[in-house]
């Protein structure tokens, strides 16, 4: 239905456009009902009551773990609670990766502990395993390393992650998390460890995840703290041979499950056509999962029941999906778009909220031409809550990804992520991180342009 | 030897009053070298050079450790090449604590892990035990606590440290980490938690002693990072009985030792009167010790160092000592004075930096009457530091209140520790926490005041 839909708004756009944009493609029923969303969540303490609920009573809840499935559960009591017209779980699959034991030493020259954490797919040392230290600054460098420099060593690379306010930096700098173990591997090493993907000073190492292998045990690999990663640097610019002892103790069960949490405020004209609000579910075991993503299922919760509390239905479908298995690579994304193939052209817009808890600060789409005009006159509807207009390449949150490269529009509602990757994928990932009235600003933005989309 | 100095001060406030003030204590060539001192500070890396080195190759060192033995061969090394004029190793004893497993977690109704650290001297709960919590404000509301509500089960104290420039908010809740354990033992408490005595909102618990039990063992003790408390505190309130398992294996040997490190920089004319320099060598085993204390340790043996690279000794000797075992109570402190207790007349004025590595605003003194002309003349010298005069009510800090209470004059170059204690005894209390610059103020106060008051 994708197709009608954009030929009635590229009717209304030559419209506006033969007016000279004197008339708006918004009606002003339609603009006073969007003031009233953003007036009701300005004054609404819902998206920081689910947050809080959910960060306390469940906490941590990596993928395919005992606390993953109360968090499915919570969740769907959570949008029944909420007015949504029916909450669905869809099943998914994926292998279950838990980190058991952790530590690393510093044996020689200057004996004292390292802050490390096991990267997500890390493989098993079995107890602890020491080597010497070969360092690299980056990934392309470790790449033209030589089998005999590498072979039997702990490969340190020690990249920085730039701080940006989009997450560019963490965009550049991650393949070395993703990647690393693969060239470490090929030239014979023995473990990896790398400095923390992330931006703050702090002994906390950054968690996340690695490629995974389908056949094999990845290298173990863990990321050490930024300060831990300095005092490695600065031991080894003294020329000094490191020795390394480490234990990092994972398990890898390949037969794990959970589900994505779909719930839908059917449409009442168009109900097959939907507009889809995401973020996930799952989070990593270190911290709470507050600002990641525990804000982003608040954000996109409370702007729907919102919506869903309208006196009617809007036109179309407003489809909040909790994805499960973000974190360990899109796995509840993936299996969404693959269930939902038949029906992607009906998926109008999709966006995901999975980017902390700061306000937004932009409006960012990714449309055919023709609906331009209508993107332009909903981000105008924003300025008020301090969003600006961006471009029309939106990439629209990672668990869309999936969606969007099969064709299905998408937007970013850009947070400023400038200190996201202080705190991300770290034990630091906590309820006391949210400033409640900018999680208020995203559920206002939030339902403004779901609603505005549902609309048109 | 005090009383004759104070004679001598005294004398020469008497001209300088009879002058009205416009004749100084200090001589224009005096006034010259404590410039040519700050300004020799403020171009110098040496205080940075030290605590990187300390903070590096030595890192973490527990009062009694291997690494603390090292730290101690690492000070005498680097106060022989500083110039001193001769560098003792004092023996001093006590018993050695560390820790080993620190794990807790919520069983019911949330179960969830939390993130804890044994506070020094905990005792071991030798394995896991579990038990309902009983929450309490205050000490005053556990003192006030029946036998009833207490038995069998985990104490939690919850108050939270006021952030001052001071330490005063400190000072206010530490009591709460020294003596709950007592409190709680009385009325049949299984163990104890408390909310981390710091000012910081990071999953970092704080470390630091309870008092010491010469004969029995302490209840198994710890503290709980902000944000854990935060969320025991959330579920609390639910009204829900909250069961906590956790596992806080310690070890106590009662018979460790260390030493203290002591430098003289030998006085030209009264070479047995000391002005002592203080700070503290020992760590807390969490961090690597580079606000408390390696900054201490690098801001008096940089500031002496300049005053021994003057063309002539000063009059009085500069004695830097820095003192072993100080964070499990002031072992070595109150062996100093012990030790010293014959010559404690002679110790003309002592002060220890001990309070991080931010600039010192203020100088505070606490002296006879007689000595306080002299006192403001030299404040008023550190004006262009950015040094106020502050009362004559100092503590001089921890190392040195045995010679205070011993009736020796101290001073507190105070600086500002607003932040301070969201690092203090935990695992970021590290290098990068520290601006160069303003170890180079410190360097120039302490080596000013250092001077001044051996020439006076």
């Amino acid at each position: 239905m994708k197709n009608i839909s954009l030929s009635i708004i590229a009717g209304l756009a030559i419209v506006a456009s033969a007016n000279g944009h004197a008339q708006s493609l918004l009606t002003s029923d339609e603009i006073a009902t969007a003031d009233t969303l953003a007036n009701s969540a300005a004054g609404s303490h819902h998206a920081y009551d689910i947050v809080t609920d959910l960060t306390t009573k469940i906490g941590p809840r990596l993928a395919g773990t005992e606390a993953d499935k109360r968090a499915v559960q919570w969740a769907k009591e959570m949008l029944e609670d909420s007015g949504f017209d029916r909450v669905t779980l869809e099943s998914i699959e994926f292998p279950v990766w838990e980190r058991e034991i952790e530590t690393a030493r510093i044996i020689s020259p200057y004996p004292q502990p390292l802050r490390v954490t096991a990267l997500g797919y890390s493989g098993s040392t079995d107890g602890e395993i020491s080597a010497e230290v070969v360092a690299f600054q980056s990934l392309d460098e470790l790449e033209k390393a030589t089998g005999e420099q590498v072979a039997g060593k702990i490969v340190f690379v020690n990249l920085r992650t730039e701080r940006t306010r989009t997450g560019r930096g963490y965009g550049a700098a991650v393949s070395v998390r993703r990647d690393a173990h693969k060239f470490a591997a090929e030239k014979g090493g023995l473990a990896v460890l790398i400095r923390s993907i992330g931006t703050d000073s702090h002994r906390f190492p950054h968690t996340g995840a690695m490629s995974y292998n389908e056949e094999g045990e990845n290298l173990p690999s863990g990321a050490l703290s930024a300060p831990d990663a300095d005092q490695l640097e600065r031991i080894l610019a003294s020329g000094e041979t490191v020795e390394i002892a480490m234990n990092l103790s994972t398990s890898l069960v390949r037969t794990g499950s959970s589900h994505n949490v779909v719930a839908d405020i059917v449409g009442r004209e168009l109900p097959e056509e939907i507009i889809l609000l995401g973020a996930h579910l799952d989070s990593w075991d270190l911290g709470t999962g507050a600002i990641d993503d525990g804000a982003g299922v608040a954000i996109v919760s409370a702007a729907a029941r919102l919506i869903a509390a309208l006196p009617q239905r809007p036109r179309r479908t407003i489809r909040v999906v909790l994805f499960g298995n973000e974190e360990q690579g899109l796995w509840g994304a993936r299996q969404y778009a693959e269930l939902h193939a038949d029906e992607l052209a009906n998926h109008v817009m999709a966006m995901e909220s999975d980017f902390g808890a700061n306000r937004i600060w932009q409006f960012e789409s990714r449309v055919e031409d023709e609906r331009l005009p209508l993107m332009d006159e909903i981000a105008a509807q924003l300025t008020e809550l301090g969003v600006e207009r961006g471009g029309n390449e939106a990439r629209g949150g990672p668990d869309v990804s999936p969606l969007r490269e099969a064709g299905v529009a998408v937007l970013t509602l850009q947070q400023d992520g400038h200190d996201y990757f202080d705190l991300h994928h770290t034990p630091d990932d906590t309820l006391d991180k949210i400033d409640p009235q900018a999680l208020q600003q995203n559920v206002a933005v939030y339902a403004v342009v779901g609603y505005l989309l549902a609309e048109h």
